[in-house]
């Protein structure tokens, strides 16, 4: 008998897992996955300390204490003018991930269209399959900042699309919509009747004045978007698993019925830590963001400086960028793969499970014949371009979170595998 | 356009909305919901003080802290001899609720049948229609313990029945199954190649020595069981958010990849609580249950020395009862319809949201009858029994986790409300 649900069983091959193991590899330095390094600031381990020792260990409201649901809305409101009720039209999570699995359940049926704008997290072409329902991938490209033209986007649009997704701050291309890209998608989405969907996880984490503009600034746009964020990335918070969604009660309907019967409510402790993290003060945020800007600064500097087979970019925001790899592949694909193919290139790969990688992928993206160069021969983990979209073939994600320690290390490393090819 | 999901929309009204908004008055004393109303033992608060203070506050493995799994493969190898390997045959979740959700879902393909015996926790049915899949209620009866028989549920197997839910100690009924009543629903999973998934959660919490035996210890179910239990209730945890599913590595893919994209980890603070409580002294546990033990005589003896017009068996298990209330309503239905449509009534009743209570409702369930006139005339909270299944219909639930000196006065209240007819 077959035990897993079909459209799980079908989902192809994610990179993630790939990424995954080569990321266990103590040797490796990685730039591969995206969790900050930055401990938690210390007036919300504060907050966290006092709700443990206060007795807030049982359940809370379902969708969160309401000190925190309206701490998310003032949040919002002094963002975007838009005011939400609190407790109706907040709900507040265990991490951005049920959130996002949430919203795409409760609004994608069986068969319904939704349009992913890639390059882009990988989770929403494949919470929309596990859910039943048809990925229209819209392709951007480096020439327009990895953000799709209102062209491209009007013409993937089907008769079955019932949700378009936003991801800006992008992960992984660090490309931040502007208000007219936004405009252009929110009218594309009134045309025809759609539901932004708007992924905002990394909306504090942004660059040179940079502003990450809600989905919620547009005009008419508050009655047909659901906002994700959380404080995972922005206060180091990842561990506490705290998320939100805002949108309307209307369009939060099933969403607050998924909630229900698969998460209750959000952790009791970390919800006080929350609190803390958007009522107190905001300097050690900053200071994140500074540092971030830093190492970002660091890595696009050394790579445009001693890297010439790869081409860089500096990220508007969230903590990655997305060299292109385009002249490496062109110039040293052979080289790569006769690597790889001989003895220690086969030392690094034979470790890894077979379900995960089998040399034949090779042929399948030279984005993956860098990402795994890097790591057999240099020891740096990055994510192939490819994971993310057919449009990211020819990129590799970097992640700028580890320390400038960290980073300097990896540039040297790549310097001396590439070194007799330069 | 329709912005939820059929599977949603289409869901029957649960009587959890209406339970939750009658709890909602403060001036009422619930017997309703079954959250524990005891601190979190010091020794877990120390522990999950200690992890806030010493960094644990990034991501944790995907599955659970390595720690936290072996604590979870070494109680369930002592309680059942079944060994199962802690980082790929066990999962910890952020409480039991995704634990549920998502065995359900990964397990439960479209137009799967799903077996429920009932009276059960509202939410297997109701998951199982979110997916996709169909609920098969299987009836159980007070004569019967509160347990299906074996041919009960051997008939009701159909050729598309995928999974068979088992809740031991059971939420609503605090039934307790066998080892035999275990084997014969065991034989009916092998004969017809069913995945039992075993809600475990009240485990711990049973009396007069009373074992709740868990399906891991029927020979040749390892292979075809998903497990699910938590600490929310055994360690009065809930705010915590701790759970986990037990089961093969084949069983548990889909489960697995589930759970990537919709909850990532569970908590990091809490899952090193976690590890105190399964690893630390057992004694604050034995102590809460006791005391459990001590509630439960009171309330079974005071309703039965007191309330002629109720009858109850002490349950075996859990922290709720379900005392009959058929004489009550075979006796006073009209009266309690009568009080209910008048001033003093139609005062209490107003009070909720249409969505949730409409006047002719009254006429579906005595069970709803009898809930609705102890809380408006004796402004105690209890659940009809018809919420859990319609072969709870006759049936009140009780919760006797809150304190003695609630119980006391929710049963004088409960007596002056009857007085006139006893």
């Amino acid at each position: 008998v077959e035990t897993t649900r079909s459209s799980i069983k079908n989902l192809p091959t994610s990179g993630i897992g790939l990424l995954l193991a080569i990321s266990e590899d103590s040797e490796a330095i990685s730039l591969g996955v995206g969790s900050p390094n930055f401990d938690t600031p210390p007036h919300i381990i504060g907050a966290a300390n006092h709700a443990l020792h206060t007795g807030r260990s049982h359940y809370s409201p379902d969708y969160g204490i309401p000190e925190l649901q309206t701490a998310i809305a003032s949040k919002i409101a002094s963002e975007t003018g838009v005011y939400l009720d609190p407790l109706t039209e907040i709900v507040v999570t265990a991490g951005s991930s049920p959130a996002l699995f949430n919203s795409i359940m409760s609004l994608v049926d069986t068969n319904d269209d939704v349009l992913i704008p890639t390059p882009s997290y990988f989770a929403y072409d494949f919470i929309s399959r596990i859910v039943g329902g048809h990925s229209i991938i819209v392709p951007s490209y480096e020439e327009h900042g990895f953000v799709p033209t209102p062209d491209d986007l009007a013409e993937a649009v089907t008769p079955e699309s019932k949700v378009l997704v936003i991801c800006s701050p992008n992960n992984p291309t660090g490309a931040v919509w502007g208000l007219d890209s936004l405009k252009a998608a929110a009218d594309i989405a009134m045309d025809h009747n759609l539901i932004v969907l708007s992924d905002e996880l990394y909306q504090r984490i942004v660059f040179d004045g940079t502003v990450a503009h809600s989905i919620l600034e547009i005009d008419g746009l508050v009655d047909r978007c659901i906002v994700i964020n959380g404080l995972s990335k922005s206060h180091a918070m990842a561990g506490f698993r705290i998320g939100w969604v805002a949108g309307s009660e209307e369009l939060l309907e099933g969403f607050k019925a998924l909630h229900q019967y698969n998460s209750i409510c959000a952790p009791m402790v970390s919800q006080h830590a929350a609190l803390a993290a958007l009522t107190g003060p905001d300097e050690p945020v900053r200071e994140m963001i500074d540092e971030y800007a830093r190492r970002r600064n660091l890595l696009v500097g050394r790579l445009a400086g001693e890297v010439p087979l790869m081409s860089v970019k500096a990220p508007k925001g969230s903590i990655f960028m997305f060299p292109s790899v385009k002249h490496l592949i062109e110039s040293h694909l052979d080289d790569m793969v006769a690597y790889l193919k001989g003895t220690e290139g086969r030392m690094a790969l034979n470790r890894l499970p077979p379900s995960l990688f089998r040399m034949e992928d090779l042929q399948s993206s030279g984005s993956l014949v860098a990402m795994l160069f890097l790591y057999a021969r240099a020891r740096v983990v990055t994510a192939s371009g490819s994971f993310f979209g057919k449009s990211g073939e020819g990129f590799i994600r970097m992640s700028f979170a580890p320390t400038s320690e960290a980073i300097n290390e990896a540039v040297d490393r790549i310097i001396r595998a590439l070194e007799p090819w330069e």
